[in-house]
């Protein structure tokens, strides 16, 4: 396939280190990389010396161009159990949600369903990688493959067996099957991933480090979301969710804390002290009632904060545009200060920082050369978009999910004038309405 | 114009009284009034009897069919300015702001322009009702009305002469004169619209109150917005916002408070007392810093607490989809109870509460037999629509104004495909490109 193209014409928003946006841009993509980014009129002065002459031409005019949204926390796959359950306290909503998902998740091929309906959600909206923690990892990462979603994932740990009846054992050799099968794939980003503190004890989390280290792969923890779930280490442990965390090594920069709504000073003062990422999920910690996270707090300690979605069951969609205008939102109120997070911060914590958190910022992240190319397609004609005196500002506090127009992933085009190209919506559809009664039915049974 | 017309196979959520909510279901327009609600099938069953011969049948499979949205606070003439301004505690934020608007607004071109563009938006969105407050009311009448929008407006009171230059005995008597113009028709609601307390002193607060009732007209007045307002109004006049509003006789069934956010119980009692509505405006009070009304406390006590976007420079969009899901959302995090506002209890505050605010709840604000054909379809066959357990949980917490397809206000097709049918939308969107330059210039001068 060849994925020679130009955008010309487009406003540009890099989301590189210094925020630089340039009027009337192009980028030249060759293979999977951006090979050239400058001024449109700089691309036809010496055409032939900067692009493939078999390039496809898009015309960006009237549209921003601009990296991919990095979504750092979903559960693509409770899809399927999208508002299945509402109005409960954290521990009771999963406990019940559960009964459903012990029933259907059973299959491989519902666990798969679940990814794509997900990846088309997430890819429609914009988003071109998400890490995502969810049963039946090797599901997800073959979905991804074929939607030419850009997917960082990893076996699961719970030390009691979870629905998919998997001892700990299991999904310790589980979670090193990912890295032999999927560990040596540059496009995509395999770790280890344990439930949570209180579902995974000491030991497992440090063997959770400790694959995730030999393999040079990730290492991601539901980590200190709830008031309950930090009583539970306390009275368990006698110690704090990151505390707990930091004894068993798994602070690090190649570690991504989801949540971190109930984190004290110290444990600020860990995280930091470790290059520890944090992913905030803004929609999920509202309407789940967890509380707000310290997001400030912890960006002036130098904590480098991503942001997520969470899964679609806490949402109840997982729509990154959402969570970053909340994101750049809710802390004003919460601090009352209405400087606090900025749109520039905003819009990195959804794009830059997430590459970062993956130690992919030169190849993911925003748009500069030898990079890969990951970039979306705004359409910026509608009322909400105009007039724009800052692009950023736009994006940030009126652009939405459905303002995307096109998806490229690896300079693989997966979404065209808001169509999918990668996975057969129809179908995907069919099978969920075919699923839907099922799904419910367990929950009752 | 023959607006006899039959929607039918449609989700029908009716946001009556009841929640009631019909599968496959179909409505029957007559002019502007709904006359029939039922069943599809009993409408094929007696379909002569039932509908018009000469209605034209639209087919809302895969669509669910609801009332248009009612916001109840929009400033859709500052979509002028939207994103202009940034990162600024609300005092500020408005004096900077004022230096521009003090220079664009002086023309009554613009003042139509920017509430084209803010119904542009709106419309597009789903909202059919909105009351707006805004300088040169007369304006956004006459663009309603070209429009087909429902508004709710009425004159300004500022005691100091605004950037507009009138004082206010001009202000009074363009109240009356809107009154005198448009009180008769029976498609819009023209009220007084005092900015505020501390803008606006208890004598005009009393004569803006005089006007509303001799007209039997509505109330409305930003109250309570912000801690600096309260304690402008304590050291002013040693009283308290509401506690002033009550003492000129503004609190009644006919007066609408916008934000309501720092109230204090005796307040909140008061405004309950009287039959008051409140206006919660979330995004708003998030972004400029002002903080989380008391919405759970005081639905509690029985006010009927509706819903609004605020304008668009404190948004920085017009999104009652938006509202309504913070509305559901934040207060869960706020009262640390993941019950607090039901999706039921958010749905009605976008639709039938507003209704309610304006004494209109047997004329918008629900799909019932009787009312006006006040309603929208919505797509329902995207990646985060499904699987829907629930229709209106999927409204609440998962739908975008961008499902939007259709919209009909009185019986009138406003949009269609999600194309604006009553407003030209490259011609707004080419006066706003020529205007936005002097738009930025006026902040800088």
């Amino acid at each position: 396939m060849n994925n020679n193209l130009i955008v010309k014409n487009a406003l540009l928003v890099t989301c590189d280190e210094n925020h630089n946006v340039l009027e009337d841009a192009a980028i030249v993509v060759s293979g999977n990389t951006i090979k050239w980014v400058g001024p449109s009129q700089n691309l036809e002065r010496d055409l032939d010396n900067i692009a493939p002459a078999d390039a496809k031409i898009i015309d960006g005019s009237n549209k921003i161009l601009m990296p991919g949204l990095i979504n750092m926390h979903s559960h693509c796959g409770d899809s399927l159990f999208r508002g299945l359950v509402e109005n409960l306290p954290l521990e009771q909503w999963l406990q019940t949600l559960w009964k459903s998902q012990a029933v259907i998740l059973r299959s491989a091929e519902n666990c798969r369903l679940g990814a794509q309906l997900g990846f088309a959600e997430l890819l429609l909206g914009g988003t071109t990688t998400t890490m995502d923690n969810y049963w039946r990892p090797e599901q997800s990462v073959a979905a991804a493959l074929d939607a030419g979603m850009r997917i960082a994932t990893g076996g699961i740990f719970f030390d009691t067996p979870g629905m998919d009846g998997f001892t700990i054992d299991d999904r310790v050799a589980q979670a090193e099957a990912l890295f032999a099968e999927h560990g040596n794939n540059e496009e995509i980003f395999i770790g280890t991933m344990p439930h949570g503190t209180y579902t995974a004890g000491p030991d497992s989390i440090r063997k959770a480090v400790e694959i995730a280290n030999e393999n040079d792969g990730f290492f991601s923890v539901h980590a200190a979301e709830t008031k309950v779930e930090q009583q539970t280490i306390r009275d368990r442990y006698q110690t704090s969710v990151i505390r707990l965390l930091n004894d068993a090594g798994a602070l690090s920069s190649r570690t991504a804390l989801a949540h971190c709504v109930h984190v004290d000073d110290e444990e600020i003062e860990l995280m930091a002290t470790n290059n520890t990422n944090v992913v905030h999920n803004p929609l999920s910690n509202l309407k789940l009632a967890s509380g707000f996270a310290p997001v400030c707090k912890m960006m002036d300690k130098g904590i480098n904060v991503t942001l997520g979605t969470d899964g679609p069951i806490s949402g109840n969609d997982m729509d990154m545009w959402f969570a970053m205008r909340l994101a750049a939102t809710i802390h004003k109120a919460a601090d009352e200060n209405p400087s606090a997070i900025s749109s520039h911060q905003a819009l990195h914590m959804a794009t830059l920082n997430g590459a970062r958190a993956l130690s992919a910022e030169d190849m993911i992240g925003s748009i500069e050369e030898g990079e890969r190319a990951d970039f979306i397609l705004l359409d910026i004609t509608g009322p909400h978009a105009m007039p724009m005196f800052d692009p950023v500002s736009h994006l940030v506090f009126s652009a939405s999910k459905n303002d995307v127009s096109d998806v490229f992933i690896s300079g693989r085009q997966v979404v065209a004038n808001r169509k999918l190209l990668t996975l057969d919506m129809p179908d995907i559809s069919q099978r969920i309405a075919k699923l839907q009664p099922a799904v419910k039915a367990a929950l009752e049974a």
